[in-house]
């Protein structure tokens, strides 16, 4: 079997060393000089069998480890720069190695995000049987001081955007499970954006100085709006028919749509909220990114009880709470 | 069951917040402003069952966490700053949870490392049944412009250096597991250092401008120095009889202690070289830090077969590899 050292030799040792000044791998830490800017760092944990279907293929495994970091990233305002690989398997798997590092490196190559440092290691037994692959990323991104984004800014009066469309991953993953009957011709578009998201990093970019703040949906819409709110004191309404929906979900009755776009994860696209003002702004962005963004709704005085209320079609007012959480009931 | 985010807020919210500026926990990103510092950044992915004994003590697993990450930094002369937690639990099981947060948040303010941002989750399942306890830490610390340390810059002539005493953690494993029968007395010192180990920041610091270069023995000495002797493209010699030694270990069979020494892993002391012209500044330091440094061989230039030689108290020199890798056979 292959050695620690050959492993990382073999599948993670990457040409691209980004911008960031570095001194290679092979050290007891990496250096980076990163010259005067602000630092945007985040984390996630993922495993097969929890945030991947055991199957996965693991081209898009490795892409989508990467993606979801740079989607907090997106949302913190932060241009990648560099990420850390931990990686726990259950053996040295060279064909599932091979995919995994192909789709993860490809994925920092297009984002300017270099791989700079990691562990790998095995993972832990039950019954004598190795845990399935669990991988933790750490990604960083620059940031002019004062242009970072966070999710504490949003004032009574701001619109409430999001970015592309929302529910795709969750229905996707309903008809992998064999919980929802797919409509034909529909299943390629919904899989790859529930295996390939797409970061909003250039959106979070352009952002800069013009949200007044910003979540990326990971655990769905109700859920990573609720942060916002949380964090800046307020409240909000949205408009049902106000939230994108793509063609190929279009297709799909609408109850389940709806249930899809307000409390699905796994989009990954960025909720924001900015001044009425900033209206033309984000339209010509819009335009210039080739990437719809929705004008949902509007954030409010915080009042008593609910903090997130949604508009029906019919114009009725409905308090909403949802999302995912790993360790809720 | 408490929520994700109610765990964050009941055990890992932490009154230190450090020396670098920070926004302080719940958005996508955490910040950082390094002040014009060059960072040092190290990530380890450890498991209860295989960095840890299945029932080990959770303080210990937290302190130990830590420390293992706060060891690399002290390797490359770094002055840990923050760290990011992503942690993997099979069930929120609070008591584990407050003593694991216990020892991991007193080890972060011993060492000045604040908590900036993390990630929780849930193992993923082995037929029905979760993957214990997975934590991945990601460390950062920060030194001057050029004034870090690495593995590279060792030259022949240099001497070898190791902090404290060398198999401790080795043995104590081979007492839990079993494999060695204890000597009484002994196992307290013993397991003290396998469960609560002592980064050496403090001397990492200080061997700034005076190494040549520097890894923490992670792996054993044998494994750790070799990759200084990789990196460094040179050879070495050390002596056995040199190599120091516990007032608990003395008590064992030489040859044990002699494999426990060379190829023993966990100590997470510092070995390093340094030119000869050093060694003043070098006992003066151990003197001031009450840390033994023991100069235990020389820096060769390279030649073909093995680079690295223990010369045996009969004056025999013998050729020597090993160390612990995950992978290996």
């Amino acid at each position: 079997m292959a050695s620690e050292f050959e492993l990382i030799a073999r599948y993670f040792s990457h040409a691209y060393e980004g911008v960031w000044p570095t001194q290679g791998p092979g050290d007891d830490c990496a250096w980076i000089d990163p010259l005067g800017e602000r630092l945007a760092v985040t984390t996630d944990m993922m495993a097969l069998g929890t945030h991947f279907l055991p199957d996965a293929d693991p081209v898009n495994v490795g892409h989508k480890a990467l993606a979801v970091n740079l989607s907090d990233l997106a949302a913190a305002g932060a241009e990648p720069r560099a990420f850390l690989l931990a990686l726990g398997l259950p053996e040295a798997n060279t064909e599932w190695l091979s995919g995994f590092s192909r789709g993860l490196l490809d994925e920092a190559t297009t984002y300017g995000c270099a791989l700079i440092g990691g562990d790998t290691t095995r993972t832990p037994q039950v019954n004598g049987i190795h845990a399935p692959v669990t991988i933790s990323i750490t990604a960083m991104g620059a940031v002019p001081p004062n242009g970072a984004l966070t999710r504490s800014g949003a004032s009574p009066g701001d619109d409430i955007w999001v970015s592309g469309t929302l529910g795709d991953a969750f229905v996707a993953l309903g008809i992998r499970q064999g919980k929802i009957v797919p409509v034909a011709g529909t299943e390629g578009a919904l899989f790859s954006r529930m295996d390939r998201p797409t970061p909003r990093v250039r959106l979070g970019l352009a952002l800069r100085g013009v949200a007044s703040a910003c979540a990326d949906i990971s655990d769905g819409l109700a859920a990573d709006l609720g942060h916002i709110l949380e964090r800046s004191h307020v409240g909000a309404v949205i408009k049902e028919t106000r939230l994108p929906v793509s063609v190929a979900l279009s297709h799909y009755p609408r109850s389940l749509v709806r249930q899809a776009q307000l409390t699905g994860g796994d989009d990954y696209e960025l909720v924001f909220t900015a001044s009425p003002s900033a209206r033309p702004t984000i339209e010509a962005l819009s335009a210039q990114l080739a990437l719809p963004l929705s004008r949902i709704g509007c954030v409010e005085p915080l009042t008593l009880g609910h903090n997130l209320s949604v508009e029906t079609e019919a114009g009725e007012r409905k308090p909403l709470s949802g999302g995912f959480d790993h360790f809720g009931d």
